[in-house]
């Protein structure tokens, strides 16, 4: 890797980090290519050598956290047993919910994040109903597909809530995942 | 009452049941007083008569349900027994849930109506902090803590999901209210 693709790449980081920064402050829309520029010291042309619009910027701010969502989707599903389905999806997604806090918590407080999203995904809805169908099983009763989306919306938005933020990953985690278990209904302790 | 009268808040609540229509369909900023006027077939002055702009009608619409929730609060922590205060919330909290869903829809969607009922609650803030007391007790434990938090924004947009929507109000109120107690540890069946 030469020094030039290395710094191209250093920058496109710290450029995404910014403006996730800056998306929390100010929300998307009152977030301009200037201002991400402004903030890293850099000029706009520097910005516009990665991101042709503030769409591409959203768009790759959420894109890691999305796959890591499809990869663990798709590692629960690989899962034999119902039981190991549901612990290796609950604990993949207090994991990443807690890692991307910050992204989390803009993507329930603001529509330009959820739009970018689902743009983002390719078929967001889809994912989200296999996520649904890993937690609920083939014939699931009424009453488990309610707490499957309660747990859902709850753990996502409790995560990046304010009001927890001060908590360190670990705490939280450890939570959350206790939480999301007992309403899916799995033993206290997890078998992985 | 007068004819008038009478023909006037009559209007007045199918202009906010037509604005809250025509919000889900288009939301808060893709919905203009002229869509409103045309949905009841009524000119825009008729509209004009009852609200001057739009932020007055997103109020107007999400008022009634501010105003229940803030009685349910001052209600529960009126009770003696700490189990009643939690039981009487709970209670009360999904049941204004599944009653205003297409609200409660709206206001995980969409940041128009977030706003609005953020001024029009004066203290939302504040009132969302006496119901997180209500549920967590004086010396709350974390676990406590972070299970409100799931069971709020879990319940409220599970609510509201477009994927439950298609229960009834009494089957919807009976899951979501068994979840919400036992996130809050409340036994099984209520005491009220």
């Amino acid at each position: 890797m030469t020094a030039d693709v290395r710094d191209a790449e250093g920058t496109r980081a710290r450029l995404l980090a910014t403006a996730l920064r800056l998306f929390t402050e100010h929300g998307v829309e009152g977030t301009s290519l200037q201002m991400i520029a402004d903030a890293l010291g850099v000029t706009k042309a520097a910005v516009y050598y990665h991101f042709k619009a503030k769409d591409e910027i959203t768009a790759a701010v959420t894109e890691p956290a999305l796959r890591e969502l499809e990869t663990i989707v798709a590692d629960a599903e690989a899962q034999r047993r119902r039981g190991a389905q549901v612990d290796h999806l609950l604990a993949g997604f207090v994991d990443l919910i807690v890692r991307h806090r910050a992204l989390v918590a803009l993507f329930s407080s603001d529509p330009g994040v959820a739009r970018a999203i689902e743009h983002a995904a390719g078929d967001f809805e889809g994912l989200k109903e296999r996520l649904v169908s890993v937690l609920v099983g083939p014939e699931p009763e009424l009453r488990t597909t309610v707490a499957a989306h309660v747990a859902l919306a709850g753990l996502a938005l409790a995560g990046g809530a304010p009001y927890l933020a001060h908590l360190d990953d670990d705490t939280l985690r450890a939570e959350l995942l206790d939480i999301g278990r007992r309403l899916l209904g799995r033993p206290r302790r997890a078998a992985r």
